[in-house]
């Protein structure tokens, strides 16, 4: 009684997401993920549609565990369920278990389909049967059941009831336009329970209040065994229930058993990541459970707290579900903060180490020039790993010089442009080199020339690509005395990203250190050595 | 009985998120911001932790209908309550309301106190008397009260009760590491609810478990009326409640009241949008109720019963929250708010004009193209004013080309410095002018050319100011067709604040478009007249 169903609709309902496009290949692989997961159904998308997830049933990757559903609607009025073609097209890709959605609002039945209420329940009557009778196992999914239960709680309990009748294993009550609350998911689905048997109820939520994961708890508490849900949320609008978010509540914390085993928990944070990296999306640092900011420590009272029990502030541990504590350096954080984030680095300093005294003079003082090591790790671990002789050399290479010029003007053609070029003087190796590169603005022309350079001495900096480039004025009122700091994401082929920062009053200047940061931290992270003269 | 009172932490718990770094304009402009909004409280920062929020403090805004607090901790252990030094500085604060955190859970009196069970309760108890002597209302956050009550739960009571007895108005349960589940916050909310009265007891969530939302109703719903959150769900690790995503539930969904009259809560989106916008983070486009995709219907089947009536798949109507509908196969999304934006602007035209038609496809347009007007309302006036004829010349002045070079290298005197020089052709009142100018980096310097060649002819731009400059990569993900937008906040020594936008793949040109924006508006606004030749 204490299994819980999982049904991954990733592939189906997730395809909704705005600026989301799955391939097949991104929809095979995602598969393999979630059979490697542990979730119990696949919904990997309508066949009969689109041509494309058509294709996709022919052609399914074999799975270990889980299963495929293929999704579909019931016949539509005026036909019979044996002569539906879209009926027929999901039968015939095969899959052992059926997904069929049924209207079960009155108004949605008169104003949508434009059937009535006897014939609508005909629909989902005759529908699930005929899927049964070929040996299906059916999944009945009852699209907008809570704003149909509020209208006319009889037509929808009937249209319930006629899937059950009809030898529906499953009768999923969703809320499609994501406007329930978790109260009215409760009172609602306890009462199917009742009438049908929460083994048989399955809940499916979608996020536009913000409770999509509360509603799908609600109604497992109300007894529904299946949940519906997507990786990372993905979905149409606000998205569906987070499966993320919702299996470590569900097994760690409420007790409840699903085909998620603690291995694979120990890999969701990875998972998560995997999703996002094959849709080109940022991973949100403040998912829960996985996200980089799930178990990070910034507010100074709260670190040395942590530092004394991780308990404290932690409400479960991140080693659980893949994920790792995370010290935040801010100027709100003291001593116990930098202990932390030391320990974390494999540098751990004594509490009365003159050493790290001195590292936080230095750390406070960068700070109050401007520095902001909260959202530039990199920029922090090179900073210490200096202090402290720990690693990181001076330098790979140095700066002689540079000159950058952006040139608008007309076109042979009469057309405007403007151009964008770096000069670059380096010593590298002990030899001087000088390059120039051209770019979309001052600071990727400068970032062009670097690599430029440094790349036929330094091979592991090859297809780094800087992500993102956020500039900030930092004393906007005080005239003359602005101070602008630049924060730099960059990202190297294999999916790793560092974030690195620079100062200055010249935002050029600050770029450039930030892109130095960049630089060095991965030439120093692959174990790059210093190259000395090469002449 | 079902007024809910809104007490807004972001500008201290929000300060706790990774990556974000308050400035004391920041925070200032974020409670004028939250005083529009119609919050009955602003918790601004916790005065004594660090000279920032003491400073700020000390300037804080005028408010027109909110309250500010100051935030601080209860007494130490083996201390007066009248000789504690941090209780004294939120005192100092001078604030009407002080919110005091004080431990509730007795491992962590234990462990991170080191205190015993009977002190700690007299810290509470005597700290709230002394604040409440001094005449302040008094916000208790019990800390890990839901833990405190599953570990001990006498001992949390005991402390809510001695924060009661010495009159504290409100008794916040906290659920300081956001593990606690709705169905728990339900029982024990109810059961202090009971005890102590729920028009006392408030909320305190945090999202670790994606239940942060949820969790605020499940306590309103269990008697709480005061709920604590912050915008956009801003806070350490996964976030505080967020109230962007509770305000509407609330009055729309619950019939609860607030101070967010209807007309706030139209500029809902807007609010939303500018808060990123300030802290230069990309909004979340599926964000309930605000976000860009929170009415964008993408699936055909969805799209042509919205299309049939809205309420199929719209649990409300997005222009009660300042949103919109986006059907990609429809041209009527926004609509109706341009037609409100322009009635803003005293340009008001009718819903079947064509020109209302015209200017929307224009709109859209230069939104797809990267150009986000949320943030750069004076550009937004220029593109319809131009478009409608209605009061923007076409120019004052016009480009011929600039050349910017920035330039880093070492000074006659060994240091090294960047120079950042901008040389800029203009034609002015039909003559063309050439002048060269410096800046701390491309952009100020391309500005400090067009001010000094501008000046002479128009004498309203003097002492105008760049106060703020945004770099956002729009496509990191994209390589090389990224495109940059730049948002420039500009400044008359008057006061007066405007926003421009510029947007092109060379961060150059976008910069140039957003500070010639700025110049023309400011011209437009003061009413000068364009210059013709005059030699």
């Amino acid at each position: 009684m204490k299994r819980i169903h999982l049904y991954d609709t990733t592939l189906r309902d997730g395809a909704q997401t705005r600026g989301v496009d799955f391939s097949g290949a991104d929809k095979r692989a995602l598969a393999l993920l979630l059979d490697r997961l542990g979730v119990d159904t696949i919904e990997a998308g309508w066949p009969g549609a689109n041509p494309a997830d058509t294709a996709l049933y022919a052609d399914l990757p074999r799975l270990r565990h889980a299963r495929f559903a293929a999704f579909g609607m019931t016949r539509k009025a005026g036909l019979k369920a044996a002569e539906d073609p879209g009926l027929a097209a999901v039968l015939a890709a095969g899959t052992p278990a059926v997904c069929l959605v049924g209207k079960t609002w009155d108004f949605h039945v008169t104003s949508a389909l434009g059937a009535s209420l006897t014939e609508a329940i005909d629909m989902i009557s005759e529908s699930v049967g005929h899927a049964v009778e070929q040996g299906r196992e059916v999944v009945f999914d009852a699209e907008h059941l809570f704003d149909g239960w509020k209208a006319n709680a009889p037509f929808a309990r009937d249209c319930l009831r006629a899937a059950a009748d009809a030898g529906a294993r499953w009768l999923v009550l969703c809320d499609t336009n994501g406007g329930t609350l978790p109260h009215e998911v409760d009172r609602i689905v306890g009462t199917m329970a009742d009438l049908l048997g929460g083994d048989r109820i399955g809940i499916h939520a979608h996020d536009d209040t913000g409770n999509a994961v509360a509603n799908s708890l609600a109604a497992v508490h109300a007894g529904a065994r299946m949940v519906q849900g997507t990786l990372n949320g993905l979905g149409e609008r606000c998205g569906n229930a987070n499966l993320i978010s919702l299996i470590p509540t569900l097994t760690l914390k409420l007790g409840y058993e699903t085909g998620v085993t603690a291995e694979a928990m120990a890999e969701l944070t990875q998972l998560s990541r995997q999703v996002d990296d094959r849709l080109n999306r940022l991973p949100d640092p403040r998912a829960p459970y996985v996200g980089a900011a799930a178990f990070a420590h910034k507010g100074g009272l709260h670190v040395s707290a942590v530092a004394k029990d991780a308990r404290s502030y932690e409400h479960v541990a991140p080693e659980l579900v893949g994920n790792e504590r995370h010290i935040v350096v801010s100027d709100q954080a003291g001593r116990a903060t930098l202990m932390l984030r030391l320990a974390e680095l494999h540098l751990p300093l004594a509490a009365d180490d003159p050493k790290l005294a001195d590292l936080l003079a230095l750390v406070k003082g960068r700070e109050a020039a401007g520095f902001a090591y909260d959202g530039a790790g990199a920029s922090f671990e090179l900073l210490v790993r200096r202090a402290l002789d720990a690693g990181a050399p001076a330098t790979y290479f140095r700066l002689a010089g540079f000159r950058v010029v952006d040139e608008r003007r007309r076109a042979a053609d009469g057309s405007i442009e403007t151009l964008s070029e770096a000069q670059v003087e380096l010593e590298v190796g002990g030899r001087p080199v000088m390059v120039v590169a051209q770019g979309n603005g001052p600071v990727d022309a400068l970032d062009a020339a670097l690599r430029r350079a440094l790349e036929p001495v330094y091979p592991s900096l090859a297809g780094l690509k800087l992500t993102d480039y956020k500039v900030r004025i930092l004393t906007p009122e005080a005239g003359t005395k602005a101070i602008t700091r630049v924060l730099i994401e960059s990202r190297c082929p294999s999916g790793e990203r560092w974030s690195t920062v620079g100062v200055g009053s010249n935002v050029i200047d600050a770029s450039y250190q930030a892109l130095e940061d960049a630089l060095v931290y991965r030439l120093m992270t692959r174990g790059a050595t210093v190259e000395r003269a090469v002449a």
